[in-house]
């Protein structure tokens, strides 16, 4: 029995994932998902004793599955007996499930705790340990720890050329526009927006000296998002090509 | 005759497009712009009678259509007799068409069933039984399927950073902008607008400290379109080099 | 003279531009500078005489040109004596440089023909028969003429997502949001310009299912701009593995 | 101590930057972040000594760098003596140097040279002096360099779609919304936010046939990102098989 929770708690590094697990994931999804929709008052209000009830099932659930987890990890011999348990208790995978039930006692049943209950969302990081699933994962961040440089030198240019933006505009629009362009951090406002394609069309230049300044920036812009992607193309370009010399070589 | 229309309806296997199958195509297209037309009430309201008549037109020829390609299909072995053709009704491609009939003898000529109609253009999907046309189309899926693990984690990172930042501005405006950020749905529709580029600008932050994190949010965001672009990218470009390596054996 | 006018003009393959050449390029360019200034009501008004003489001396300009380019052409055996010339005034590049010269004759200092006059800008791409400095354009076209099924499929798939959004949008919010969604070719134009990332926020879904619609709608959007990026990416990674393979081989 | 002043102020070349130098560097950021503060009327307003002593503080600490910098100078043997000082300050970096301590003469301690101060932030290039921090910029500048007339050309087809787009609406729509679109230079305004689809959403076409070129303008403009994005990402990946290439044969 305690074996049995011992595998199914994924508690040793067994290659897929154990049924049990699949459920737990399944929980802490719907759990989210049900603290997501409690923070709309025209939905929680009105059902605020459902709520409430959800709250205690979910609590429990953590509770009682974090007591089985506690009892079926004596079977490894890292964490077995009362000192095992205490230093299992501060791994790092663990401190997040202990943070995941802290709602259940503080607030069991209120709504006040929400984000107390959206850190349960940690918990799916725990499928990290389980090294099958996750293999684009860990491709994409190769690529970004190969690229790390050229990535940060592009932000840098990204940056600067939203400073300059913003500088410029103040320049052009500060004295008409004053809500919106009045001061450089307001006109950053705006270069953050515009450069990143985002265009809320709360503020935009007004002035011809301003649009012209615009036309230029946007169009400077394009790199914004060219440069980065050409990075990350060539990153996962070079990724494959190693991939593929080392199978001719093995 | 029976053979001529069996080889036209592109029952059999060939490779290019009959001149029949491409006059049917072009119906489809031209009846599917009518249905598109017909829901714009300030054109239909003034052009009833035509469109009844349009309506009748192309149920007619759907069904004659149908009739005629239950007809040819006997010269296909698999299809043949009575029960050959009830078998040829329940292929997936023949429900399509038999779907796309209904609305003539259901409806005949009034506008209710636009939606039925509007399933005609599934027809066009018969086109990948022949195999010279879409070549590229297969090319986009098997890069979509070589790198379906790393889209699939450039999806969850987008929907990291969505959920992530819906929260953040929950938390930073949901006091003072009660209708727009006053819960994480409502934020959530903010963050999928922002991160995808879209920027409606119907809702927007107005606190500092809510644009700040936005600023944050929105470099950040480049990601959402550089990491998938990127995968995509090294997909087609180690789909050609393994086709000339293929080339170079060969 | 009649042969420094001939190798100026252009009139043969000279690989580098003529001074000549340089100097009716720009002036091309200045005169579409003053026909888009001309457009804007609150400029011209002001300097109608101003604008008069501009167009004036443009038109005799390009007339005077013109007939150089007549005179100068005669060395080149194909176009020499009378019967030449008129052969070479309906080659293509002589026929957009007639059409370049027609509003000084008709409209000589009006505004009206300020179309005639924009078609001055097709004279630029007589700038192709040169082969020295297109090199780069070269290779964008054949790079699009290697992935033309490719783009061609990609072009499909975005014309489908947004046909479907177009009428999940209109099934959602036709009935609530007349004007904006009341008819697909309405919700198209919201369609548009939400996947494309345009994002003007004239029309958006107000209601609950619309919008989660719209974010299931323009977070698979993301593909619109990264399918055709990654398959340009990969055709200009595959030219350029192609010249270098070439360049080993040499 | 002037020898580890002159080290330590980065004058001589080496690899690695010295605390003294991040220091500055530093101070720099902190002195530009004040500058932006500064120009918030509600935040200066409400702190005007705070800010008078804050720029006498950093107009003070870049004085007596630059005088410091000056001194240690010496031991490089082109900038020793009297001569060699007047020699190095007229040096590009110094020149800079000195721009940056101006506002310290000037309007020590007042908030109207703020752009005078905003050129501290040039002092930031400096850092390109040291070679090992600057790889991945090299890199980036590199492939715009081997890509420059592909990108050009990218340009270029982006200007003549915006051009072009620009003169179809103000035909579509000048007559009906002379304000937004009532010449081309209103019009280009319009076709600039668009095509880079930042889409403010201050001007849209409302007329039917205005709507249905904006739909294919926009559906073609998806290419003013994938086209250059294509061209880096193809430039990355030859610069990554280049250095390959070399590695193998080393």
């Amino acid at each position: 029995m305690k074996e049995f929770l011992f595998r199914q708690l994924s508690l040793d590094k067994n290659p897929s994932l154990s049924i049990l697990t699949k459920i737990i994931y399944i929980v802490i999804f719907v759990s989210i998902f049900f603290v997501v929709i409690e923070t709309e008052p025209s939905i929680s209000n009105n059902y605020k004793h459902f709520f409430f009830n959800v709250n205690m099932f979910f609590g429990s659930f953590f509770v009682f599955e974090y007591l089985l987890r506690l009892y079926a990890v004596g079977l490894d011999k890292r964490y077995s007996g009362f000192k095992g348990r205490i230093f299992y208790i501060f791994t790092p995978f663990s401190l997040i499930d202990l943070l995941a039930i802290i709602p259940a006692f503080i607030f069991p049943g209120s709504s006040e705790s929400f984000l107390l209950r959206l850190f349960r969302v940690l918990r799916i990081f725990s499928i990290l340990r389980t090294s099958k699933n996750t293999e684009g994962l860990r491709l994409i961040i190769k690529v970004f720890m190969n690229k790390k440089y050229e990535l940060l030198y592009s932000l840098l240019i990204t940056l600067s050329l939203i400073f300059i933006s913003a500088v410029l505009l103040y320049l052009a629009e500060g004295g008409i526009q004053k809500e919106a362009f009045g001061s450089i951090p307001r006109s950053l406002w705006w270069a953050v927006t515009t450069l990143t394609t985002v265009g809320y069309g709360d503020i935009y230049p007004i002035t011809a000296i301003g649009r012209i300044l615009t036309i230029f920036i946007t169009i400077t812009g394009i790199g914004v998002v060219a440069i980065p992607t050409g990075i990350l193309a060539g990153g996962f370009s070079e990724i494959l090509s190693q991939s593929k010399d080392k199978s001719n070589l093995g």
